[in-house]
C-alpha cells in the first residue's frame, strides 16, 4: 500500500448546493417486511441489516404483497381484505389507505410509475388508482376472481379470470379509457400467473386442468396457447392452500423453473422451444415459490406444510440440488438482494427473518419479524413483473 | 366512477413514526448527465425531467462513467484524469475525490455495494477503494492498460489487458487479498469488453484481430475461447474514436445485438449456440452503442461521425429497423428508464438530453445541458454488470 499512499491524494471538497440534513438518505437499499398477523409492516434497511420502522393498521395482511414507486420512497401494500395503503419508507407514515373492495389478492404498478392496479375476488375486476393521490381512475368489472395480475411493457396489465377461464391483455395509454383484449377458453380455473422478467411470455397456471396457458406479449394477435399439457398437476385436485406461486419465476438463461403442482418435483421447460419440458429436478416436498438468484445461476425453493421447514438450492448448470438448510418453522417467503449477494427469508414460527449469503451458503445475521410473511425490497420498482 | 365512488373510502391517516422534512426525496429515479467539457455532472430527476443541481470541478470527464451506491443515494464519478469522485445525488456535494492514477479509463462497483474499482492506463492496473469513504484497499498493479473492467456476481471483477492480450478474473471476498485468476493469450489488443446482463458471459473485443474473446464465468475453468473469428472488423484497422462501446450490451431473449466495428451493420449472435452469428441487420452507420430496451423488445443505436446525427431502431422480433430519428448533432449516448417507457439521449452539440417515449416514438421533452455526453440512472446500483 506503501506506492498507492504515495501516489494518491485524497482531497475532501464540500461544495453545499442544497441543505443536507439527517434524516435525507437513499432509498435503493430499503425493503419491507410484512408481519401478517399484526397486520403490519416492517421498514428495514438491507445494508444495515437493520429495523427503521413499524407501520401499523394496514387491514388483513394474509397473502400481502407490495410494489414500490418510481422514485422508491412509497410502498403499496395490497391486503386480502381490499385495503389499498401507500406507505411512505422515509418516514414511516401511513400516507394513504383505501379500502378499494371487499376482497383482493395482489396488485401491480405500470411502466411508468402512474398507475397501481388491484385485482379483486369481490366484487370480481381490476381497479386502477393515480399512484400519487389513490384516487380511482379506472374500473375493470370481469364478472370473475380476478388473479395472476400483472404490469408488461409498454403501459399494459395482464391479468386472469379464474372462474370464467380468460386472460385479459389491457392497455392503459389513456388511464379513463382501458383498451381490453380479451382471451377466452384459455383453459379451466386460472389460480395465479407469471410474466417472465423480459415482460414478454404471461403463463397462467391451470386449477382445473393439467397444462398452462402461454400468452407472447411480442405476438399477441397469435392468441393464448396451450404449454405442458399433463404436466403433472396429479389425479387428484389440490387444496388451494397447497398451490405453488407463479409470481417471480425463475429463470436461467432460456430455461424456465416451476413448482409441479403436486409433486415433489421442480420442471425445467425450455422458454425457447415453445416451453416443452427438459427436464424434472427432485425436491423435498411440494414447491411453494421457486425463484432464481438474480444471475440466474441459483434457484432457491421453499415447501408447503409438512416440509416448510426447509429450503433447497438448485444449479442452474447442473440442474441439481446442490444445497439444503431448514431455516426453521414456516418459510413463507424468500427475497434476494438486488444483486443477488443474499437472500433474505422469513421463518414465520421463528418470528425471523433470516439472511444467508448465496454463495458460501452462511447465515450472515437475522432480524426480529412478528410472523413475518412477504419481504420485498425496493429494487422492485425497477423491474418489469413486479 | 359513481360505484367506485360508492364503495370507496378513502382514509388519510398520518401517524409519524419518525419526522419528515422537505429535503428528503427517493432517490430510485435520479440520473446524472455528464457535462464533459465543464467538468461537471447535473444531476436530475427522470419523473419530474428536471435539473436537480450540477456539481463542478470533477477534472477531465472525456469518456467518463459512472456507478451507484447500494443505497442509490451517491454517484462515483470515472474520470479520464484518474479522478474518482464521490457525489452525494440528495445535497449535489462533492463528498470526496481522490486523483488515484494519472490516466484512467472507467470503473465498477462490487455485488456488495462496498468496494469501487477502477481500471488505470497510467500506471496500468486496478485500484480498489471502499465505497464509503474512497479509502485505498487493493492495488492490482498488471503492467498492461486496463479496459472493459466489470462487475461480476460472488464478489468478482473481470477486466482486460491492452498491452498483454490478457482477461483477469479477480476474486475480492477478501478485499487486502484479491485471487486474481490470468487468462492469458485471449488475442491481441482487446479494446472493451461486455458482461451479459446476467452476469455470465464476459466478452472482449479485439482491436488486433478480427474475432472476440469470450470467458463463460459459469465454467472459468474451461478458459477463453474465440467467437466470431473473422466476424468483420475490415482489413485496415481503424481509429480508436470510432471504435464502438461494448458496455451495455444489447439481449433480448438468447441473441445478443452487437455493433461490428468498421461496418454499417449490427451482428446477431446466438447465446445459446456458442456465439455464432445468425444474421446481420443492416444500418446507417458505423454504430457506436447499440443498447436494449430493458425488455428486450427493441434495440437503439447510435453512430460515428459522419452519422452522428441519427439514432435507430431495431425490432428484436423481426431483426429489422423499425424506426430512425435524428436527435441533432453528435449523439453521444442513450440511457433507458429502469423499465423502458423513455430513453434519454445526449446530443451534444445542441445541448440538449432528448426524452423519446419508446413506444409512441414522440420527443416528451428536453433537459438542457451543457455538451452532454454519458447519462446514467440510479437503477444502475441493482444490476449486475454496471
Amino acid at each position: 500500500m506503501n506506492y498507492l499512499g504515495v501516489l494518491m491524494g485524497a482531497i475532501l471538497l464540500t461544495a453545499p448546493v442544497y441543505a443536507a440534513s439527517a434524516d435525507q438518505r437513499g432509498t435503493g437499499d430499503l425493503g419491507i417486511v410484512v408481519e401478517r398477523a399484526a397486520g403490519r409492516i416492517q421498514i428495514f434497511d438491507s445494508s444495515q441489516r437493520t429495523k427503521l420502522a413499524s407501520v401499523s393498521e394496514l387491514g388483513d395482511l394474509s397473502h400481502a404483497s407490495a410494489v414500490f414507486s418510481r422514485d422508491a420512497r412509497y410502498a403499496y401494500v395490497f391486503g386480502r381484505d381490499g385495503g389499498l395503503s401507500k406507505v411512505d419508507l422515509l418516514t414511516g407514515n401511513l400516507e394513504k389507505r383505501v379500502a378499494q373492495a371487499g376482497n383482493s389478492i395482489g396488485g401491480a404498478i405500470s411502466q411508468d410509475g402512474k398507475l397501481v392496479a388491484v385485482s379483486n375476488y369481490e366484487p370480481g375486476g381490476v381497479r386502477v388508482f393515480d399512484a400519487g393521490t389513490l384516487e380511482p381512475l379506472a374500473d375493470i368489472p370481469t364478472g370473475s376472481k380476478v388473479v395472476g395480475l400483472v404490469d408488461a411493457p409498454d403501459q399494459r396489465f395482464v391479468f386472469s379470470l379464474y372462474d370464467l377461464g380468460e386472460i385479459w391483455l389491457v392497455d392503459m395509454s389513456v388511464p379513463a379509457a382501458p383498451k381490453i383484449t380479451k382471451y377466452p377458453n384459455i383453459g379451466q380455473n386460472p389460480y395465479d400467473a407469471l410474466i417472465t422478467p423480459d415482460g414478454r411470455y404471461y403463463v397462467a397456471g391451470l386449477f382445473g386442468e393439467d397444462g398452462m396457458a402461454l400468452l407472447d406479449l411480442w405476438h399477441p394477435d397469435k392468441g393464448v396457447r396451450r404449454i405442458l399439457d399433463g404436466y403433472g398437476r396429479g389425479e387428484e385436485p389440490l387444496p388451494v392452500y397447497k398451490m405453488p406461486h407463479l409470481e417471480g419465476v425463475a429463470i436461467a438463461g432460456k430455461n424456465a423453473f416451476l413448482p409441479a403442482v403436486g409433486r415433489h418435483e421442480i420442471l425445467v421447460v425450455d422458454m425457447d422451444n415453445d416451453w416443452q419440458e427438459v427436464g424434472r429436478i427432485p425436491v423435498h416436498g411440494q414447491a411453494v415459490f421457486a425463484v432464481a438468484r438474480p444471475d440466474g445461476r441459483q434457484i432457491w425453493v421453499n415447501f408447503a406444510h409438512p416440509a416448510n421447514d426447509t429450503v433447497q438450492v438448485i444449479d442452474a448448470a447442473t440442474l441439481k440440488v446442490v444445497h439444503s438448510i431448514q431455516p426453521g418453522p414456516a418459510v413463507l417467503h424468500l427475497e434476494f438482494t438486488p444483486r443477488g449477494e443474499q437472500v433474505w427469508i422469513s421463518v414465520r414460527d421463528a418470528d425471523r427473518v433470516d439472511v444467508y449469503d448465496t454463495r458460501s451458503m452462511a447465515l450472515l445475521g437475522s432480524l426480529p419479524a412478528d410472523k413475518p410473511s412477504g419481504i420485498f425490497m425496493t429494487a422492485r420498482a425497477h423491474r418489469i413483473g413486479y
